[in-house]
């Protein structure tokens, strides 16, 4: 098992990153590929000297990288030698089974897209992530691949979600619903109204109708399934207004008599709170349908979530997940290969 | 000037909505029409006999009431003497200015677009709520009356919000923004790009371009201009989090050793938290783009919360904000007229 890793996305820089992917070598006892220029890679596995005797991190030389602010597509085409376009070579000459960025999202399913390429019978693989709800954490897709969809899509997007539910985060029998503005049959778009009668006769996904938001909250679904614009609001929606809430609970929480007394309270809550709500055990966003693996970690991603977003590309691969989604869209969909869609849409620009 | 008023609608009952109309008739000097069973508003003002003294609150009597499980639409044409339908008659008649119900949403809808009617060259009613930001707060148009729109619907939305900000929000100039899945020109899904371009068209509008979550909350808008889906689910998301959060700070704050002092301190951030994001003072939703005022206060609305939606209602017909929707409608938007489309598919079943 060899998963290619970039080292030169995210926030914190490849010193985070590598000591992740040491992490991962030594945790799951598997080879970890380190993607970009030499010279930093060798410094920085030069301060764990003593950790990496034995471990599988060979070096793959890549010398460009995509930054944050380029467009994604036409970056991914110029720069041919750049660390992600070159991890995402290595899973479509089948050297590595997987690879992980923390870098710019955009980048990654474009090299993703273009370079490794989808799984036969998918029309448009789908960003799916992790979702924190009162109970525990779901999965929603997509959040972003694919502003307009149509309901074959949204069915794929439902298979796919639930192989990954079911390989990845462990959950039997993955309760399956649409996000739409009402949980009633009827409710919602036409896309929905559509998605929802393909999606009830869709064998082998355990589909419960319509959800809305509260419900997600609630822990009603294992897997949400939506259009990557709707999915991209929502979660965006989600985390915009709980850190609102976090500042302005502190806020309040100071403001009192004894302030002093509720900042020291409102600091130990604010702490477990979140790592109540804290995703980075669930190893970031996964592009699912593709032929590889390819996990695309937060940018503040640090060397625990990398070592997740590591073992999320490991397992899938393990568990033959490209395989699975390809028989249960081709058990549930035979329609769908006929309809001569393009992923190239799906790529940002 | 004469406000119909739902007193069947509502959680608390014709009590708060009654103690409501008697506030507003007090306060703004205007007549508030009682519309609902004659014996029930009968008792409610017996109570407060000595505040009623003068004011101008005519009983109209309508014996049926659309409860929350009716299906709007087929409720609305069966049950023509329903508190609701009788109010709206009120408006289309011109007996009335507006009307105010803190009922059944859908029947609000329903029976604003049935019986009050559109204004001549609006494609589309909206339902247009106030949002809180860290600053204070924005509109957003629409939240659920129309779930499948075109580009020409979200200029018109853009017209009434802009109109709706600066009459009845008091805000100067106000910002337009669309909802997207980016900022940058070119995000968003195929609705939203074609309607940046109609947007930035547009005179007499104020408009700033995309946004996202993270800045409405920063109130880096005044008016956001969205589908009926997307807006839907974009305010039921923020509420669900916000009382998933204040709920789980609850859990922190109490979970520690000095858990009595927490407890203490939480109560009271949380009450003034809720006085900060409380939206009672806004009156609620309000169907824009129709021939009145229609005025949807939150099912949970106290008397105080009931008074302000009146004002509301007060406050668009006296500044004829119906009159300044059609002459920006007409100033900016020539073809609109010339679309065909219908209002009545805005209406939920």
């Amino acid at each position: 098992m060899n998963i290619a890793l970039d080292v030169m996305g995210g926030d914190h820089g490849p010193g985070e990153i590598i000591a992740g992917a040491i992490e991962a070598a030594q945790t799951y006892k598997i080879t970890v590929s380190l993607v970009g220029p030499p010279d930093i890679i060798r410094s920085e596995l030069a301060k764990h000297a003593t950790a990496t005797a034995g471990l599988r991190l060979p070096i793959v030389p890549a010398s460009q990288v995509i930054e944050m602010g380029e467009k994604p597509a036409a970056a991914v085409r110029a720069k041919q030698d750049s660390s992600i376009v070159v991890a995402s070579r290595m899973v479509r000459n089948g050297e590595a089974q997987g690879f992980v960025t923390a870098g710019n999202t955009g980048g990654a399913l474009a090299a993703g897209i273009f370079q490794v390429g989808r799984i036969e019978g998918i029309l448009r693989p789908a960003l799916i992530t992790p979702f924190p709800t009162h109970r525990g954490f779901c999965v929603i897709l997509d959040v972003g691949a694919n502003a307009d969809v149509k309901p074959e899509h949204l069915q794929q997007f439902a298979i796919m979600g639930s192989v990954y539910a079911r390989h990845v985060m462990g959950v039997n029998n993955p309760r399956v619903r649409i996000l739409s503005n009402g949980e009633e049959e009827g409710k919602g778009n036409q896309l929905v109204i559509s998605a929802y009668n393909l999606l009830a006769a869709t064998p082998g996904i355990n589909f419960q109708g319509n959800v809305e938001s509260k419900e997600i909250v609630e822990g009603m679904a294992d897997v949400v399934v939506t259009d990557g614009f709707t999915g991209n609001v929502f979660v965006k929606t989600a985390e915009a207004t709980a850190k609102l809430l976090q500042r302005v609970m502190l806020e309040e929480l100071t403001a009192g008599p004894i302030s002093s007394v509720g900042a020291f309270l409102a600091q130990a809550a604010l702490r477990r709170l979140r790592t109540r709500m804290d995703d980075s055990q669930y190893g970031g966003a996964v592009l699912l349908g593709l032929a590889g693996m390819v996990v695309v970690a937060h940018g503040r991603s640090k060397a625990n979530a990398i070592r997740h977003a590591i073992r999320v590309a490991k397992q899938g691969a393990e568990q033959n997940i490209q395989a699975k989604i390809q028989e249960g869209v081709a058990e549930s969909a035979p329609r769908a290969s006929r309809l001569g869609d393009s992923a190239m849409k799906a790529v940002p620009t």
